[in-house]
């Protein structure tokens, strides 16, 4: 049972004067530092610089509790419709469910089944002599940013010689530039699209079939297919090999199915995909505990849930400070905000409170050369999540002026925690920093496989859970179709237009009219 | 004379029932498309999609004159003190003030002849053969992040052989990367820091000297540093060339003066670099024009002004359909962010409104399939501007299914302006679209250096004029420096307690054991 009247109105019940958010440039001491934090799956979370209390966090406990958030996680990973618009499971835990024997569902059970014969497809045709050195991913969206940003993330790892691309957009000069760079002879193609009718991919997917002919190349023997069974990709005819999805993976959940599978197998080999895959597998475990001090995605949420439902942050910032993790920030702004963007409620109701924030971010210490000025000293305040690693990826460094880069790193990342957190006066106005702005730090040993696997788990279930405590449906996206229906209307018209016909589209005809 | 009292209470003379904001569900026809739109420099402004009628455009433009803004833009440009709080002038105009006589004020005109004198030693430094096809950029905050979008912009248009890489971030991993991708006997690196004491960038230098010592190569023979004339960077015997900068030259201002002269030279070559120059140039004079009609940047500023602190948007969100500009919203980010994000006005006072917006984005269409989802449907209204090119760079294209790439792109960008704005009614509320969401769209011809020039400006001077309209300085960043202080504390800590002495920074240790 929800008890929906509680997230309806998520300022009730906050307003005593225990519940004032305390101050930052007042409590943050050593023993906070070292009190405020919880680990899981090799990730600390270090919440110490957070505008919460111990009441406070009851307080966010209790309506973990309310809304029975760890029971519907249970739910998803049981495979119940939770995508309710679409009627759906939402899966993606089932895909890397292959560690350990345990008591599933029926529906979790078939689809782990599934999932480990694409692992054996994929084992074997990775296992195969073939001359490629070179993936050219082609997909948009999740098919796209998530496998990007791993594949970045884990590029120290990878077999030597190998190398990817992606081409996402429907810009023709993408595919250009990508086509510049590779020698088609030596190139695996991947094309990834659930539906198979994806525009922007099918266009690509065109653009180099064409160009594979043009070079002498069978596509047939460079092409292969990851897309849902049945599809109109799903033809053994055009593609060298078939990879499955399933209706119950969402795009932007999908990394670790076949859509990062085969990129990442080709890349890193099969162990250290497993291995990856074995650190998503660990969060999602953490994320079905019952304690919310344990269960470190749903203490993110709740984290969240306080700065944009009672702080009323509209945004959120996502600073690596690591530069493997650069397009990290662009995946978890789609998980994020394609998850949670939303305005009504499961039941359809418009819902009376803010849900999904605004998530952005760029590596530091570079973002600190760029927009930190605003996140100290702007009118705006702006949640930050740092996210840094003991040790490097590649073990090379070199002391300077007494000390390694990889202290450096660090040291800015904790600094900035403790700068947003006290502030500073100054007599001189303009030198003056207000504090107590909130940020926390996930902190991990080192960027590898397994943690980026945690790592990624983590944020998959930080977002379901805040929007099973918005009571909102995570998994689908209803918004982005209103564009696309228009964009076949202004196609139409440029081809009216280009064709000399009548336009039947008025308005489109008169945005085109500045181009013609 | 300024007129504080305005703009600090920017809701007044706005409250009267003509300046309730439209709502663009009711008002987008084709005439309005037609007439709510500028042009200058090669750049059209088409704004029918954002709240505005006439009679607040009028308030707005009573605004802008009220404050001044094009005498302050005028004073800017002669090079007066605009920089009160640093006491200096920002005479990045003068960069790019090489192509026609006309009278100039003895601040500007000295600037000037320096500019020339560099680009006549960029020239002649370019000229003289050299196996270099590579170079690596060694810079960070603006000396990084301007230069790249402008590179990645304008590859298309590169001397066929060369690449550039960019060394940033202190993030050890980062370096290696880099070398790993180079062959150091073929590569030129250019080292920018104006201060010649940048933490990072000094971090980085340390190390290609060292990977160029083991490599049997003379550092000399490499590594140009571009710098303040007298700083410790601007050393003959340690460089191959130094190529000056000056106090007047902000680095998130300073693409085009050698920070990315040096780059944009050695990649474009210099007649390609010097049209690049002379589109900011023509952008320039547009910022002086009185009328806010024509003066574009000025234009953009009112509007982004207009949904800042009268619709209360947090955020805004740049776009770019063309995904050679995939970097320029992390360029824009620091731009605006590092320039407006302010709490005190230039006389100290705090402010009492809203100044510098959160700017991010990611290029179209790749963002529809992510975000976007938050954008149509989410509870945060975003402001977005689209960039748009009737051409593509390299001019291949493929018709698939009735239509051409470009076509298809452009299409998606005029679509999600129409979406946002006219929404969508259904009887599924999963599937309402509540629209009246604003947006505008910047488009020309093709993503050219002239063209890419005048983007460049038009967003430099749409910042300052909102620094002006906010009386603000958006030309210092003392936010930047409590971070660095604390920095410095953090990497003490860490040697400290590497060292085994006792720890001087009590908050710092108790950070640092949870990573010991």
């Amino acid at each position: 049972m929800f008890r929906g009247w509680y997230i309806l109105n998520p300022m009730e019940n906050f307003n005593s004067s225990e519940r004032i958010p305390p101050d930052l440039r007042k409590i943050l001491t050593p023993e906070r530092v070292l009190s405020f934090k919880a680990e899981a799956a090799g990730i600390q979370l270090l919440y110490a610089t957070e505008r919460v209390d111990k009441p406070i966090l009851q307080e966010l406990f209790k309506l973990a509790e309310q809304r029975e958030v760890v029971r519907q996680m249970r739910s998803m990973q049981a495979g119940e419709r939770v995508n309710v618009s679409e009627n759906r499971p939402a899966l993606h835990t089932a895909m890397r469910d292959l560690f350990e024997d345990h008591p599933r569902s029926p529906a979790t059970q078939e689809a782990v089944t599934l999932a480990q014969k694409e692992i054996d497809k994929l084992r074997l045709f990775l296992s195969q002599p073939s001359s490629f050195t070179t993936l050219i991913q082609i997909g948009i969206g999740g098919s796209s940013l998530g496998p990007e940003a791993i594949y970045l993330g884990l590029e120290a790892y990878g077999i030597p010689g190998r190398k990817a691309y992606f081409l996402s957009n429907v810009d023709p000069d993408e595919a250009t530039r990508v086509l510049n760079q590779v020698d088609l002879a030596k190139t695996l193609i991947v094309v990834v699209s659930k539906s198979g009718t994806t525009l922007e991919t099918l266009t690509n997917e065109a653009r180099i079939r064409d160009e594979l002919r043009k070079a002498g190349l069978d596509p047939k023997n460079h092409i292969v297919a990851v897309t849902g069974k049945g599809s109109p990709m799903d033809n053994r005819t055009l593609y060298k090999e078939s990879f499955y999805i399933w209706d119950y993976i969402g795009g932007r959940y999908s990394v670790t199915s076949m859509v990062g599978g085969v990129l990442l197998g080709f890349i890193l080999g099969m162990d250290r995909f497993l291995e990856f895959l074995k650190g998503a597998y660990l969060m999602d475990q953490v994320a079905l505990q019952e304690g919310p001090q344990q269960n470190l995605p749903l203490l993110g949420a709740l984290l969240g849930i306080w700065n944009r439902n009672f702080l009323k942050c509209p945004t959120v910032a996502v600073i690596p400070y690591s530069q493997a993790l650069a397009r990290f920030p662009a995946h978890l702004q789609q998980l994020d905000m394609e998850s949670n963007g939303k305005h009504v409620d499961k039941e359809g109701n418009q819902v009376t409170f803010e849900t999904g924030p605004i998530l952005w971010g760029e590596p530091g210490t570079n973002g600190q050369h760029s927009f930190f000025q605003l996140l100290h000293q702007g009118t705006s305040v702006v949640p930050v999540e740092l996210i840094g690693f003991v040790e490097s990826q590649y073990g090379k460094d070199l002391q300077v002026e007494g000390s390694y880069s990889q202290e450096k790193l660090l040291a800015n990342l904790f600094a900035q925690a403790i700068a947003f957190a006290q502030g500073q006066k100054s007599s001189n106005p303009n030198q003056e920093f207000v504090g107590n702005r909130p940020s926390h730090i996930l902190l991990a040993r080192k960027l590898d496989p397994m943690t980026l696997g945690s790592l990624l788990a983590y944020y998959e279930h930080k977002v379901a859970f805040q929007g099973f405590l918005w009571n909102i449906n995570s998994f689908d996206q209803e918004g982005v179709q209103l564009g696309k229906k228009l964009a076949t209307e202004m196609v139409k018209t440029f081809s009216e237009i280009r064709e000399g016909r009548q336009a039947s589209y008025p308005l489109g005809e008169a945005f085109l009219s500045h181009i013609i």
